[in-house]
């Protein structure tokens, strides 16, 4: 979407960029001219989708390079160590992409202190660890960076079964919104993307085991543009918000998600109302008028 | 709820007033102490409820008198004067309760213009003509009134299928904050409640004809209470809105619906899986994490 | 920031596209392709932008073709002729700006009924308007068109001093998460940007009339960003949400203000305490800590 | 406000009951009939406020009792000993108020890892342990119990300089929704309050030491009622929400703040305006359109 070249210069942080949607980001943040830093927990992950991003893109012209660093986003020796390597490498960081997550689908009474607390740390305490240490080095170093971390729109709406997810992304959120506040004035933004369902092979089976999959319906029906995403429409905003084009949004969370948070209004479950059934209530409507007014 | 006498000396209108839940609303004001002025385009109906109120509270020790004036909310002149009989029948005018609504359930692409403006002049226009009518009255003779409206929780959610109610509805709601901002000042508070299903007979079967009726599920079934709302519910969040318990609040809108709302998170309808099935998900689990180490 | 040619083939109408900010939108658009029909009620107006335009970018390789249909968008005929007109020169519509708006800044107890009026009617009535001719166009059709409504963030927060602007743009706020949802299964989405202070000599001075200019601050000391918007940001993120890239985003407003909404958090206006002071109360602290534990 | 013997055969745990809004609350609890459980880190703070409000009510008919039970609501075990020890006192627990809190005024970039920590795990994971174990212990004994958070506008807005807090509440603001919907099969519900300002004498020293003070402004200046709030208003409130009078709303914050989170509205800040410059303004406004009609 963006032109050629739109990202040169630019060196991003991607937290959890080894698979899934991450990975995706990451490969057209490199086409789009930016170095890349991902990191995760598993070095081997990392390593190969730094290898195999490379070999794919090897062609492309002004392609940006990858860097792969371990980290676990709960330590700050860590997350320090991987924004000293980025520096070291690519000689300064614009812009972080918080997008490690973790997840449990349970019913909440059914989750221990610990479990609840996994997913916590992970989600939320890895994501204000990330920023603060990149904010601080931002600040320091009088660059106008920007952090853009992906959200959900239950951060919102809040869900259930997936509660310590749910609570942990709330948080984050509310952090989006503060430092851009906070931090405005150093040039700094910090903004959020609400992506709906945009499915990983892998990640969806590991989330969604049986019988919760057969179980659920088909999330198509679901949504009211009637599909999933596509990797490509989220990277398309991600890098958007991570750009200078969007130099003006902050504190800013941008839902993509085929309409799906919308099906919360209280009659939009009526798309199933068929266009004969329609005519049937319209008549039955202008014939109770009649009667009222005779 | 609240303490006998609460509403004593106050002087409230209730628009609509005359059927629904503007009439349960109006006889708990009476009973606590309230006078009501009730206004409606069908003079039978509310010389009929003011009638009936009356002897069905007679027995109560200190309730308020019933006015009923006739009005059509769109029209300014008529507003003018149900606030004149109001003043001098009562003495004053201490509260407004924006309850009038009108609404069509259908696509929107079969609505002609004229059928969405009928819709949003009742629900919008009118909410508007009158407040602004009552807060000038207050503004000149420095009276600290309070407007509550009825809203809906599709005035924050949006919701097909009744798009010029929603329309209205989310236009009334912003009016509420706006005006809560400008006239905190002069002491007036403006507030709503965003009620979710509290079935009033007739209403309903007006509102659902067949074959709609059938096709909607039991309300009951997508709302995490289980149950729809009892009138008494919201007359009871109402008294507390329009008393001076509640002298703090201004600019909100509060919703009770029982948690219809909340389905919209992304996992809520996970509420259907049994415990068996989910006995069956942590197996799954389980063993994945097991494959994934080994 | 869009590539060469993203809208090439697409035909947008713009309400109010011949000043302001509707001016700088369609000057992009052109520039990327698109054929443009602007419409507003002053004939010499769009005669003149439409004449400067296509001079302006005679030398732009692709540029789209510029029509100027006179129209007051609260009469459904005229709306109906914009339409017609712009289906025969262009062949087709894929998407509607409704950028058409008017405002007053005053006390709302100082409006006539019918100044509330003017205003509801042009911002609200107008946007549903021509967005009911146009969507019953595209349903009928089978093109998934796009509309986008520009918004404001008092259609959210609600403001004084602007009453029956937000009000109206409260409830095309809701229109537009409303028909998203409904109108999704045509593959029509509708999206809205709610931008900030993005200053257009002359409607400016309008807006702000002397002494109201010299009382309101420097709006960039508001601002967290500490700037006003450019026309080309906005232009950027409008072109965006018109082009089949943002296609899975519907239902959604994005801001665009600097992070101006954000100060309404509790404590952002501390941005202005000093680094000294900061040390200071870090002092205060400490020794009321070592205080307490004494 | 509400009846006496409202809360009769209830039983109530507030954490951080022995300070401020929590004693407010507590007090009133009491007084409605409620046995109340208060806990804190602080032995003798709970224990001298339960000594004092037993004296202060003794005179107050139908009075509930109060225990005083030490707890680090980070602590699993110590949120269970609370638990254990009120049932045994009082047979049953029926509500959680969920008011503990810490809070650090400073610029984000000033903090550490640790300190961010600690008030994220005091205020959201000392809020999820304990509605975790109360939850359970609900949910096996079949009692539809009720959860009352504490939270704040900043919340939902996020604000610069109180980060910590803001993310934690946040967090915190997602899990009353997400439990609502998720836990409303089982009867329990699940509620925030957000306060404005409520002075405490002592708190608000600490949470603002010189020069912050003298530096902010009078509250009652940037609130659209002119004031700050009483704590017997929020008790007022507080007591509502845990009563059965409120059965049919879950899920829900409610705002208590006299408008202040209103002021975000773009044009709010123009209360400043005088009568006098508003007429000219309506003067300038006026001469504009003469001249530009002729």
């Amino acid at each position: 979407m963006l032109r050629d070249g739109a990202l040169q210069g630019k060196t991003i942080i991607v937290t959890g960029g080894g698979t899934g949607l991450g990975k995706s980001i990451t490969r057209y943040l490199l086409t789009l001219g930016a170095n890349v830093t991902i990191c995760s927990r598993r070095q081997a992950v990392i390593d190969e989708t730094a290898q195999e991003l490379t070999t794919e893109l090897a062609a492309v012209e002004g392609v940006g390079r990858i860097l792969a660093v371990p980290c676990d986003v709960r330590n700050p020796q860590e997350i320090e160590n991987v924004l000293a390597q980025t520096v070291e490498t690519f000689g300064r960081v614009d812009g972080l992409l918080n997008n490690s997550a973790g997840n449990f689908i349970s019913p909440t009474e059914r989750l221990s202190y610990k479990a609840f607390d996994t997913i916590v740390d992970i989600v939320l305490r890895g994501t204000y660890y990330f920023t603060l240490a990149v904010g601080k080095y931002w600040i320091e170093n009088k660059i106008s960076g920007t952090v853009l971390n992906i959200s959900t729109t239950y951060a919102t709406t809040g869900s259930g079964y997936v509660v310590p997810s749910a609570v942990a992304k709330g948080g984050a959120l509310i952090m989006t919104k503060s430092l851009a506040a906070e931090w405005g004035k150093y040039g700094i933004r910090v903004n959020a993307i609400a992506p709906g369902p945009f499915p990983t092979k892998g990640a969806w089976d590991r989330l969604f085991p049986e019988p919760l999959a057969s179980l659920m319906d088909d999330p198509g029906s679901r949504i009211p543009l009637n599909r999933v995403g596509d990797h490509g429409e989220l990277a398309n905003l991600a890098a958007y918000l991570l750009s200078d084009f969007s130099g003006y949004i902050t504190g800013e969370s941008i839902t993509i998600d085929g309409g799906e948070v919308l099906m919360a209004g209280e009659f939009s479950h009526l798309r199933d109302v068929t266009d004969e059934q329609w005519d049937e209530v319209s008549k039955s409507i202008k014939q109770a008028n009649r009667a009222s007014k005779s």
